[in-house]
């Protein structure tokens, strides 16, 4: 029989809730496949913190290292946001990130028809929506150097950061998005800021460069400001997104909005090789920590992206992918997606309702 | 009586026709007020690279500067879209608003009650919205060095520049936010990724300090990821947004967006001193320029904040303002503010309409 390790990282918050009902979703979708999976679980982000001083232990990255793939919960909380940048729990996101060269951040934005109400848009125009945002995640202003406090020629302190990439990274993660574009609609938008920047400049150069090896996609290129606003204006436009760290992390979570229901998303992060990080895309969530209120499915559907993207299981996958369906058409809910007419389940017990396969 | 040097850059595309309607506006309101303004028009963007081959000749950011205040139309066109940066109609906007030091940018996002339907969002959702971003606009990633092309250690070419922010820069930006939200609903919303990044750390850092000159304005912080998820979710929330050249760029165009009529917006860019610029959001939109298409009213609403804010002649904004809200009460609408049961007028007609006061 196969078998695979995980490595899980239930972090801060509402992270070790969904982690836990997600593993079990996990084992049981493996089973049906005859896939065995042995899970460790590590330390990282606060837990990490209040545990062994740092974000990121040198074991759980050498444990995310050696393991097929990674389920993180989520991490930060108010008690550690005033700590300096090297003891807060986003530099072991972070480190993580650049420790296992996951380069290539996947977050799918869909508005599933069972949910359509929950997004603020109107129904016309959230209605089929279903956007993949391919973020690069490892380079770009986020570790870019120099960076730090200074002093300019006035004698002013300053703070500054750099934003660069190098062409081989631009043309690694321009390759995955249009893989990634190719299985989907066909269609690849970039989104840049050419017409200020030059690291947009090269970034744009590149991926047209890069077009030709995929005649089979059509590429077009906006500015990110055009990209905030068409997001909103029409959606549906969008088939598949590719842009830096920063532009991503702003625009996946503004798409992710779109759909309603963040607690809903999952998200991928892969490299060339190594194993894949896996996790949803809301935060910690601190005030409802502890009280089995929160949404599993981001996590579950995480779990699902895990066995497909990271362990190529795909047949399992599917199985947590439709059990997540017939939940959401059963009519049951967490608090945050629940409305009239559906049924108000607990963390719990909505993950239990997700493993029934 | 009061007399006014007004410069007007109507630039491209539908620049010239807005600006046009505008100054005619502009003259009346002025009268009925006792203020002469006296114009002047210049070449800036495209039209000065067609026919002068820079962007920002020397001879308009010098009358520009020796004027009492600035209306600007729009810039760019698909025709300038691969020129080499220094002779893109985008560098010829960056070198007048560094040139006249306007490090303020104010940018509402006002849903108007006749206009909720535009909104893409639901109206219970739109309805009342009423945001002003103040981004930084002459400091940032857009002006920070280095900034260029290079190679890495690896023999790579690289694109990279450098966002940078110093005290004094965030203190001024930080006090001119604090003074507009001290007029509105007395809420400040500062905008940064301090997570991860110094220059926002060193923002965050600022804008506190600042705060206490401010007693009584509330002040919170948002991570930029989260602000433009908010936006999307409850824009209500907000009432002032200030944060630094690229995530002003990129919010205040998805908060302009959620009114669902960028026709509809104007912007201001103001300094410690000097005269101010004044422009419509949306850009030169080359598909339509030269019908008499345009919805003129960006510009006009401009016309009247360079009224308030840049020559202090309140009394005539209030005329302008009046007239527009008069105008669509009328059911007066230009094509993208179109629907049924209302009245389509061309450009020129519009204005004409907003113009009776
Ligand atoms: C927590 C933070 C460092 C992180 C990021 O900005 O990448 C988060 O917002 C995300 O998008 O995963
Ligand atoms: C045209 C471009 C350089 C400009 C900017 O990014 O500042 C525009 O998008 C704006 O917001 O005024």
């Amino acid at each position: 029989a196969r078998s695979y390790s995980i490595t899980l990282l239930p972090g801060d918050g509402i992270g070790p809730e969904v982690v836990a009902v997600a593993k079990d979703v996990l084992s049981v979708a493996g089973s049906k496949e005859g896939v065995e999976l042995r899970f460790q679980e590590m330390l990282m982000g606060g837990a990490a913190l209040d545990a062994a001083g740092v974000p990121l232990p040198d074991e759980t990255l050498a444990a995310a290292r050696a393991s097929d793939a990674i389920l993180l919960g989520a991490i930060g909380g108010y008690k550690w946001d005033n700590n300096e940048k090297h003891l807060k729990p986003e530099t072991g996101l972070l480190n993580i990130r650049a420790g296992l060269g996951v380069f290539a951040n996947l977050r799918p934005a869909t508005v599933l028809p069972q949910l359509v109400d929950a997004s603020t848009l109107k129904k016309e125009v959230a209605e089929g929506v279903d956007i993949m945002v391919v973020r690069e995640l490892t380079g770009g202003i986020y570790f870019g150097k120099p960076r730090g406090f200074g002093t300019n020629d006035k004698g002013e302190e300053t703070g500054f950061n750099t934003e660069i990439y190098s062409v081989a990274e631009i043309d690694r993660i321009a390759r995955v998005a249009f893989e990634v574009a190719r299985k989907r609609g066909g269609k690849l938008c970039s989104v840049d800021k050419a017409n200020v920047l030059e690291a947009s400049m090269l970034w744009r150069k590149r991926v047209t460069a890069i077009a030709s090896e995929f005649p089979d996609v059509e590429l077009s290129h906006m500015y990110v400001d055009n990209a905030a606003m068409q997001l909103v204006r029409n959606p549906k436009q969008f088939d598949t997104i590719v842009t830096n760290n920063i532009f991503g992390d702003i625009l996946s979570d503004e798409a992710s909005m779109i759909t309603g229901s963040i607690g809903m998303l999952p998200s991928a992060s892969v490299g060339e090789s190594g194993p894949g990080l896996f996790e949803p895309i809301h935060g910690s969530a601190p005030d409802i920590a502890g009280q089995d209120k929160a949404n599993p499915l981001a996590t579950i559907l995480s779990a699902a992206m895990l066995l497909k993207y990271g362990l190529g299981v795909e047949s399992a996958a599917k199985r947590i992918e439709a059990a997540v369906t017939e939940t959401l058409d059963n009519g049951f809910r967490t608090g945050d997606i629940h409305s009239p007419g559906t049924l108000y389940l607990h963390c719990s017990l909505l993950a239990h309702q997700s493993r029934v396969l």
